[in-house]
C-alpha cells in the first residue's frame, strides 16, 4: 500500500533540521484517548494544505517523539501562526511544557501496522509481530481508527499462540508486581451482573484467613458501577504501587483501583475502543483479564462466570468455550486458572449503584439479619474456593472456613483495617434524594430480568458519577407482584439526569411477567 | 453488547423537551470527515463528566440530526457554558446558523452497527443490512472507527452477493446521472503508475469520433496527479451536475472532478478511512469504482488494470481475479464491462506531476515527433477498445479509427474544444523554478523502477498541491546510465517541500540498475 512517506532515520532528522519549530501550546480540548495536535492554517510549519493528505503527524522534540491525529485551525485566537497546540492528552503525554519548541512532521505509520494488514488479509502473526503492535499500542502510536482495525482484523480469527501472545505482550507492556509470596490469590468477574460485589466480602475473608490477595479492581465504563467505584464510597482507592504494597503488607488484601499501576495500559487502549464499538470477543476478553493478572503478580486466579440469557455468557456451552480458552492460556503463562460458572439470571442482591451496594456488602460483612442471602452465598462459594489454594486447608474445608471467618467477625475487622489502611473516602457518600418507585405492568410472577437494562437505567441515573444514584430492587425472579406495585426504586442525585432514567425505566422497565396463575 | 442508551422515539422526544438548549458556535476547525463537537466543562447542558464515557453525541434542532464525536473543553473563550461548539465539518453538514439553538444528547449508535457486528463475527449479511450501513456511513453517521470496523469486518469475508449489494448500495446512496443515449462510455484506471494520463488523451479521440463519454475523474490523494489534477493546468475542472451536462451535449466529452457531482457519498468515506489504514482489497476497489460508475450513468466502461511488481496488482493470476470480480458485478448490475490488464512495471511517459505530465498529453495531441510513445501507444490501444462499442464501427477497426482521428488532428480540436466549454484553468501553472539531478549511483541498465517510489517522491516535492512540483525522468527500463548521469529531475516551487523530496530521493531514488555488462 501507498505509504505517505517513508523515511530513514537520517533522512527524517536531516529534514526535521531544516524546518522551522513551533512554540508548543497546550489547549485544554479533552480528546479521551486520542492524541490531537492542533495547527495554524497560516502556520509557519510546513503548510498545512500539504498535510491535509495526511492524517497523522510527528511532533518531535529532543528525543521525544509523539503520533497525533492533525486538527488545523483558522482560530488565530486559539493557535497561532508560530504554535503547536496540543491538546490535553498529547500535552500530558509529550510532557514537553508550554512555549518550548518542537518540530511537526509528517507522520510515518508504526511498522507494526503491516502486521496488523497481514493479520486482516488472513495471516497468522508471530510473537514477535504481536509484540510490536502491542508496544505500539500501549504508546498511544495508533490513532482509534488503526486500535479498530487491529481488533476487528484479530476478532474472528486469533489462534490460541496468538491469544498466549497477545497476553503475554499486553502484560509486558505494563508495570509487573512482585510478592515474594508462594501464592498470590486473585478473583475476577467478567461482569455484566448488577449488584455483584462479591469482591468486597471475598477479598476480607481470604485476607484474614492469611492468604494474600491484593485485588486491583477497575471502574465502571459501562455499567453503574465497578468494584473502584462501590469501594471508594468506603475509603480511598486511588492507591500508587507503593501505596498498594504497605496495604497488602499491613492487611494481607486491599481493594484498589487499577488506574495508577498502569497494569496493561495496552489493554486501556484496547477498552476504550472495544467498548463503543461493542466489540467483545472471548480471546479479546481473555487476554484483557490474564495480562491484568499476569502483571499483578498472581499465581492463582479465581473467574467468575455468569450466565445468563442478558448476561455476557448466555449459555452453559459459551461458559465452557470460555472455561478452556482461560485454562489454556493461563496454564501456558504460568497462572493457575479457575472457572466458575455462576447464576447470571438476575442481580445480586437488591442494590444497584455505589451507595446502595455499599450497604449491602456491609450488611453481608456484619452478618445482619437482613443481608441479601444470594450476595451472602454466592461470597462464601467462591471464597472458599480461594481459601482451598492455602495446602495448609483441608480438601473440601474452604466454605466452612469462610462461613467461619465471616460469622466470627473476623471478615468484617479485616475489611474495617483494610478501610483505615487506604484512608478516608474522599466523595459525598448520601443516597440521592430524588427518589421514584417503577411500578409493575402486570400482576403475575416475575419470570425474567433484562440485566443490560437495569445496568443502563443505572448508569442514566446518574451512577457510577454520582455515588448516590441508582436502583433498589423490591421484586426478584419468582417474586409475585401486582399490578402497579413498586417492582424497584430509582435513586438520582441531579433532577435532569434522573428524569432520564424514570422516563426510560417507565417505558421499558426491563422485567418480564407471567401472567396471573390459574387454577 | 452493552450500548450506554436505547431509547424509544416517545422518550426522547421527551427527554430532548426537558434539556436546556445551547447556542450553536461555528469553530474554525477543519477536523476531515469528522463530526466534532466541543461543548464546555461548565455547560448548562448534560454535565461534560456524564458524557464522558460516551464518545459520541446526537446535536438536534427540529428534524435536524448529526451524530459527533464529543471533545470538552475548558478553553472558555472557545466555547462558554451556553454554546455548542461545532467543527466545520459538522457545522456544514448541520446547516443551521451560529446562534440557532439545539439540543444535544448522548448518541444512541445507528442501528446498523449491529449488521457490522454480526459481519465480524462472520455471519453474510442481507442486501437490506448492506444497504443501512451505507446511507449511514453516507450521512456520516459513522465514526472513522466504525467506518474501520466495517472495513476490516468485511475485507477477508465479503461474498460476490455481498459485493453485489455492496455496489448497488454505494451507487443509490448518491446522485445518478441520466443520459438518455444508448451508449455511454467510460474509462477508469485503478491507478499506482505515475504519467499514465491516458484519459485526457482518450477522452478527445472518444469524442471525437461522435459517442458521448462524460468522464469524471477524482484528484490525487496519495499519488503526485489524478486527472482531475492535470485537466485542471488547461480548465476549470469542478463543475456542477448542469455544467457537465452542458459541456457533453456541447463536446460529447468532458474531464471534470467528480467532487461535485456526489456519485457515491459512501465511497468517499470510505476511502477516506482506507487510505491512512492501507486496506485496499479487490472487493473495495470493484465496489467503489463500479458504483461511481452505476452512479454517473455508464452503461460501456473499459477499466485499465497496470501489472507490475510496484503496482497495485503485481502479476497476471490477480489480474485474472480482479476481471472476474468486475465481470461478475458489472454483469448484475448491467454496466458492460471490459477489463485490459496493461503494462505497470514503470511509469507512462516522461512527465510526473501535473504540469509536466500536461506537457506530455498535449504533445501526443499535437503528435509532435518528440511525444512519448508508450503514452500514445497506451491511448490509442484503450481508445480503439472503447471505440469498437460503437455498433457502426467494422470489428477490429478501432485502433485504426482511434489513429486516424489522433493523427488527422480531429482528437487536439476536440480537447480545445472540451477546455473551451469547461473554461479557463483557475490555476498557477507554471513548472517549479527549483530543480535538481538525481545522479543514477551505479554504470549498467535499468531494470527496475520502483512506481510507489516516485509517488512519493512526487508528492513529498509538493505535486499534486503545487501543479509545477513533480519529477521529470531520463532514463526508463532498458536505457544505459552511467554512474552519475541524471536519472531524473526534481522541479519543486516551495523549497522546504523540494528540500524534502531532494534529501528521500538522494537516499533512495526508486531505481535498480543491473551492474556494467560485462564481454
Amino acid at each position: 500500500m501507498d505509504r505517505p512517506h517513508e523515511l530513514s532515520a537520517a533522512q527524517e532528522s536531516r529534514i526535521s533540521l531544516s524546518r522551522p519549530e513551533l512554540k508548543i501550546r497546550r489547549i485544554a480540548l479533552d480528546t479521551g484517548r486520542e492524541n490531537v495536535a492542533i495547527i495554524s492554517r497560516h502556520s509557519r510549519a510546513l503548510r498545512p494544505d500539504v498535510f491535509r493528505g495526511f492524517s497523522r503527524v510527528e511532533i518531535r522534540r529532543q528525543a521525544k517523539r509523539l503520533l497525533a491525529t492533525l486538527i488545523i485551525t483558522d482560530e488565530d485566537a486559539l493557535v497561532g501562526a508560530d504554535e503547536l497546540g496540543l491538546a490535553e492528552p498529547a500535552y500530558r503525554r509529550f510532557g514537553a511544557p508550554g512555549g518550548a519548541l518542537a518540530s511537526v512532521v509528517p507522520a510515518t505509520p508504526p511498522d507494526s501496522l503491516d502486521s496488523v494488514r497481514a493479520k486482516i488479509a488472513g495471516r497468522t502473526l508471530s510473537a514477535a509481530e504481536i509484540d510490536a503492535i502491542i508496544r505500539d499500542i500501549a504508546a498511544h502510536r495508533y490513532s482509534d481508527m488503526e486500535v479498530a482495525a487491529f481488533l476487528v482484523g484479530s476478532a474472528s480469527s486469533i489462534t490460541s499462540e496468538e491469544l498466549l501472545a497477545l497476553t503475554q505482550s499486553m502484560a509486558a507492556a505494563g508495570t509487573r508486581l512482585l510478592w515474594n509470596e508462594p501464592i498470590v490469590a486473585d478473583k475476577h468477574c467478567i461482569g455484566g451482573i448488577p449488584g455483584n460485589r462479591t469482591s468486597m466480602i471475598v477479598v476480607p475473608i481470604v485476607a484474614a484467613h492469611g492468604l494474600t490477595i491484593p485485588k486491583t479492581s477497575s471502574r465502571a465504563i459501562t455499567s453503574p458501577a465497578g468494584t473502584a467505584d462501590t469501594m471508594e464510597v468506603l475509603a480511598r482507592v486511588d492507591l500508587s504501587v507503593e501505596e498498594m504494597k504497605e496495604v497488602v503488607a499491613a492487611c494481607r488484601g486491599c481493594l484498589a483501583w487499577g488506574g495508577h499501576v498502569n497494569l496493561s495500559p495496552a489493554d486501556d487502549v484496547l477498552i476504550g475502543v472495544e467498548r463503543p464499538l461493542g466489540i467483545d470477543t472471548r480471546e479479546q476478553m481473555v487476554a484483557s483479564i490474564l495480562s491484568k493478572k499476569l502483571a499483578a503478580g498472581s499465581t492463582h486466579l479465581l473467574i467468575d462466570v455468569p450466565v445468563g440469557l442478558s448476561a455476557k455468557i448466555a449459555n452453559a456451552a459459551d461458559a465452557m468455550r470460555m472455561r478452556k480458552l482461560f485454562e489454556f492460556v493461563g496454564d501456558r503463562i504460568g497462572l493457575k486458572v479457575e472457572v466458575v460458572a455462576t447464576d447470571g439470571r438476575q442481580p445480586i442482591g437488591r442494590g444497584i449503584g455505589p451507595v446502595l451496594e455499599t450497604r449491602e456488602v456491609m450488611s453481608v460483612l456484619a452478618c445482619e439479619p437482613e443481608a441479601p442471602q444470594d450476595l451472602r452465598e454466592k461470597s462464601l462459594r467462591l471464597a472458599g474456593r480461594i481459601l482451598e489454594y492455602d495446602p495448609q486447608l483441608r480438601g473440601g474445608a474452604g466454605y466452612e472456613r469462610a462461613r467461619g471467618l465471616l460469622d466470627g467477625g473476623a471478615a468484617l475487622k479485616q475489611m474495617q483495617r483494610i478501610m483505615d489502611a487506604q484512608g478516608p473516602s474522599p466523595c459525598r457518600n448520601e443516597l440521592g434524594e430524588l427518589a421514584q418507585d417503577i411500578p409493575s405492568p402486570e400482576t403475575g410472577i416475575v419470570s425474567e430480568i433484562d440485566c443490560l437494562r437495569l445496568n443502563r437505567l443505572g448508569r442514566l441515573a446518574g451512577a457510577p458519577i454520582d455515588k448516590g444514584s441508582g436502583i433498589a430492587i423490591a421484586k426478584k425472579i419468582g417474586d409475585r407482584v401486582e399490578l402497579g406495585e413498586p417492582i424497584y426504586r430509582i435513586y438520582g442525585c441531579e433532577p435532569s439526569q434522573f428524569e432520564l432514567a424514570v422516563a426510560a425505566a417507565q417505558t421499558d422497565p426491563g422485567y418480564r411477567i407471567n401472567g396471573p396463575l390459574r387454577g
